[in-house]
């Protein structure tokens, strides 16, 4: 039996190698897809095969990450639950392919990946794969081992495989869109997140003292420049997120809620995504109708849920996208964002596109409708409310 | 002819005054209503009949103000197009029925205000006058006179009436929620805010180099102590005003979609505001089920729309609220956040009502489903989207 | 061991008897729930304890049916997926309770129902359950037995048990608020339905040739009296289930989502629920602002959605309950339906309430607002959408 | 001066040629389009060219209205609250086009239009003029003249102008989508409409006594074809709404509420439109994962909404579409309706997308999920909610 595994390199996934040689006598090949996270990939690799992996793929997907995952996520403003940027539930479906890409190529009889029976992630990744492929078997050692972290290393311990460093207070998951550390002392929602379980960020309280100021410049929606500078997706992603880091930007926390059933609190880091989600919606409201912002504010949640909840193949989510690439076809133009000591603040936006007419807004030199005009207006505006209001008043 | 004017203290409201009397040959009596602004209300009264009102009545209407209009926003997280908390929309239904009350108490034939033909604020005094008296006559000599300011100073020297002191760069609204500043440099969208615009706010730059921690504390959606400290509602909202103000809390900048029919770049101030609502949210999310929280971020809005365009009587609000409420029951807890530098951060949440269990959510302790069951959730939960891909794939 | 099993008299419950005896040597007690379903209920006990019951209550809970949960889904205008009137799922939750309370009552040890794994009833039934009761065990024979229908007719007869007379075309279930029919050649959309199919609906073409006229009276959202007859909800419902039925009226044939997953083709007769929920809709049109009718129909689907998926006791439906009540206070009147072979026409309407004034709205002697008014309100009305055509087209 | 004038051939728009002569001296050009109305155009232009006109256009659009108007209507199932098809309200954008594009081509100083202060069509004419053409003046004799239709009838005569022959009791529009009629008798909720107020559609009960079985087919969301018939856009509405129309199908009746502020009681003959829109909706729910449908059917009516209220050009309704479009790729199928005495039944869809598997659906042969699945999906399916109700009932 032939098996790909989704190998992150951590001990979870190293315990799987084992497992899954012992108990399937399967070769197991695996798979680390860099979607930006912090790894040196060598060693990964160098891990993988010592723990009796038969061979090894490192797969750059960082590109496709930024501009199949991240960027129609910028166009949506996604954040869930008006919160988290999704960096994790992004990346899943993508590495599901990539995996299921070699599993093709050697001609796996199974794919193979560590989640854990209490997460999402087991969702998004089983039914990605579904969704490319209805028949190749899914095997999950984590769901089904019933071994704590604990038992984990003493498994590889008793079987002579290295095993590897652990962040020993934190579970921990990044990549180009965000880092997000959940256990620990954060399990408790009444205490403050405390400064070590952060990497990228610092404390706003030791950012530099002056303020920085950024131009970032959208075309239809997607970030091609800061201060000027054109920037492939990964640089301008990856630049803001060591700016803003540096400034204390980019820390979340919040009460969120799984889909398997249950609250949990989540802290994140994710500068560059704060960054250019804040961004992308002030510049939306400079350039669209209060009609298309307004639908497409009620969609956005639902994008942000789909994909939070293992769905990024629903046909459902393309169509919510093509709602958005409509709009985003105005989203172009630049926005002028402050950051400084933890917050970012919008303070400038310019585009061709701009609905917005001094001449018309301004007290001084613009626009005046009629009296007349205006009253109409204000008459036919209220006058359905009012009626009822009559009515009901008479009644009574 | 008998006239109550909706008085300020201003330059156009005191127009008004000199205006209605000569037009109309009116007696003018004013009223000034209370809704937490900066005034000297002694110097508003000898204004009003400087400039030739027969009477002139000060209301106090900062409690109600509060608990009748500010409470009913917290809890719906009122924020205009995501930014704006809706300060002078929510104050004027309240001035206007203050000034209506007058009116009858007076046998006034007409009720007047200030209000200029391309703003939202004739909507909401002529609509909520309307919806309390069908039949009584409005004036607003500001619509009609054509006037621009330079005029009317003019015009009440040529009277030998004292002009007031006016804001000579800027338009500026304040009330206990908040402080509004239009026009002047403002209406350039692509410079940020001069700091001479604001007046409640320290730049966050020159805000003290220590973060504050406060503890608020809410009762079914209400805020009612302050680090432990149990204050009456207009205490407690200008306690945070002056507080978060001092570190830089509470500055908002957007572009904004008027009734009336055209964008407008609005700058505010609303320290308590933003303080409150970000607080409120984020104890909703510890709370409330996940589908209670998404009917109610939907609606949220068309209660905001409501109110800013001047339909605060309208049935459909009460609708909402009552939806509103119905969750708000659970919204009891106290919820800690840090201001520093002009940011908000929640740092903590305690509810006897949070849906929060950390036996469940632990990684380490918690509860694990069985992997059949887990399995068993993940197939039924992608089913129908799987059978899309699959009908559509063959199909193809 | 002491199991309270929720018996219907059919063949699944029945083999349930049985089997729990055999499996279990538990004592069995039925309960069965008169939610208004066409049987004759001292043969459903004498079934019962003929196979094996110790103990059997029968329950006429009718009334609370309609007055606390159909009454809610008229209020909702609730039609699952704009079709289904749900009756059978709002009946589960109320069987559940019963059940339980007996459970409670005699001390049982676990509740039993016959749902089976692929349903929506196991749902309704296993959540409504445990949120009344955290603790009590639940079995599901039919989920764990794997018998065909087949087998259990093998099963009771190799037993000596009695086998009840089964529909042995369809699976039918049936209450006051509808009959549902699935299963059988039924299962193939693209056939229209057999008449055998059908028992409370003549079809359309055997309908009477003269069409029947009916006054419903609604008080605030409920139906109180037809033709100015005045009666108790179950009488009223059954009536108009017997009048329309001979008109052929409540026919419903749609293909269903369900919640484990797949679509099915379901067909219902719903005479009453088919009229009054069109009674109702046309009601509410025309005693409620066009704000209020979009909120509403906006939160409608979720309540029946939530109602359908076995969440009745979900928080969320009591919020859009709250929603809806505030508006149904208005919904006071009487509505004219015209029923005739098949169809059900709302010829008139008649309320205290009513936002409608002739002298306003008719051509001949109505209201007329000026020239410049209309136009006043059309500039405004389109202003922003213009401005964006104009900006978006110089920008090209 | 020129001006062009959108010409029905009626009283009121006969009565412009005359006024806008002798109160602008203007040359006044006619343009009649043809949207299917039932109109002897021939007859219009003498009646044209007798009343003063210089130059008559007729202007065949019936292709035009169905492919790029009453089709995108029928992907979005567009009924206005619920009821109607939007017939007038879709003509009224693509006649302001043709009637402007005359006005171009013959270098026109004005366009006009025959509509009243108090409609809709005032709305849609005078915004889709504006977004096409920003400058160009309009003039609406109606919306200024102060006269009833009595005082045109005398105003024509006074001049010797030929009198068109008026429906005396109605005021009534139609097009290939429909048939208005308004005014009258109707103007009066409370009564059914009288017999003489329809014209396309005989009384149901007048209605052959066999139902007739019609098969749709529609391709992408667009009907194709009638019983395997293939036919061009224009042909197949008009076949429906003679077949339907024959069968008493079509005839709606409803309270309306109008953009210009009140409610009117509007009713309509819109034979295909009521079979067309049935079966694409039924035929949606066989092919589209239960999220598709979803938020589908919560954009429809804000289409609907936005096409009413004279904003068909606004960029959001193009948004929505593409939403639309998305989905309606897989609209491809044919659905058997049967059109009996007045009412649309559907009996039968297929679809070579149809997500629905016999295989999966039947109880007999059909798929069962184990009962540790079914119980693990139906326990995290309720969790949430469960936790709730557990912590706030310990709570209280």
């Amino acid at each position: 039996m032939r098996v790909v595994l989704a190998y992150s390199g951590g001990l979870d996934t190293t315990t799987c190698i084992v497992w899954l040689k012992e108990k399937y006598q399967a070769e197991v090949i695996t798979v680390t897809v860099d979607v930006g996270q912090e790894e040196d990939f060598e060693d990964v690799e160098r891990r993988a095969l010592k723990a009796g992996a038969s061979q090894h793929y490192t797969i750059d997907a960082k590109e496709d990450f930024a501009r199949g995952y991240i960027f129609p996520a910028i166009k949506m403003n996604a954040l869930y639950e008006g919160s988290y940027p999704l960096s994790t539930a992004l990346a899943r479906p993508l590495i599901a392919e990539k995996v299921l890409r070699v599993a093709k190529k050697v001609g796996a009889d199974a794919i193979a990946h560590g989640s854990t029976s209490k997460g999402n992630d087991q969702v998004r990744f089983d039914l990605t794969i579904r969704a490319l492929d209805p028949d190749i078997k899914i095997i999950t050692p984590a769901r089904s081992w019933g071994m704590t972290r604990k038992d984990e290393i003493e498994y590889l311990r008793a079987r002579g495989i290295e095993v590897p460093n652990v962040n020993k207070k934190y579970s921990v998951d990044d990549n180009l869109w965000g880092r997000s550390i959940e256990g620990g002392e954060l399990d408790d929602p009444s205490h403050p997140p405390p400064e070590e379980a952060f990497k990228w960020t610092v404390s706003p309280e030791k950012a530099p003292d002056n303020p920085l100021t950024l131009e970032i410049e959208f075309s239809q929606g997607i970030p091609v420049a800061i201060n000027g500078e054109k920037m492939d997706p990964v640089k301008l992603i990856n630049t803001l997120n060591i700016i803003g880091g540096s400034h204390g930007v980019g820390r979340i926390d919040h009460i969120e809620n799984r889909l398997v059933g249950f609250k949990s609190r989540e802290v994140y880091e994710a500068p560059a995504a704060t960054i250019l989600i804040k961004a992308h919606e002030d510049l939306e409201k400079a350039v669209l109708t209060p009609r298309e912002l307004r639908i497409k504010r009620m969609v956005e949640p639902i994008w942000s849920d789909l994909v939070y909840n293992g769905l990024w193949f629903e046909p459902a989510r393309r169509a919510i996208e093509a709602l958005g690439d409509e709009m985003n076809r105005w989203v172009t133009g630049s926005v002028g964002v402050r950051i400084y000591k933890g917050s970012v603040t919008v303070i400038s936006r310019k585009s061709p596109y701009m609905i917005y007419s001094q001449n018309i807004a301004s007290y001084d030199v613009g626009w005046y409708p009629s009296e007349e005009k205006a009253i109409g207006f204000i008459e036919i505006w209220g006058m359905h409310s009012l009626s009822a209001l009559r009515v009901r008043r008479n009644a009574l």
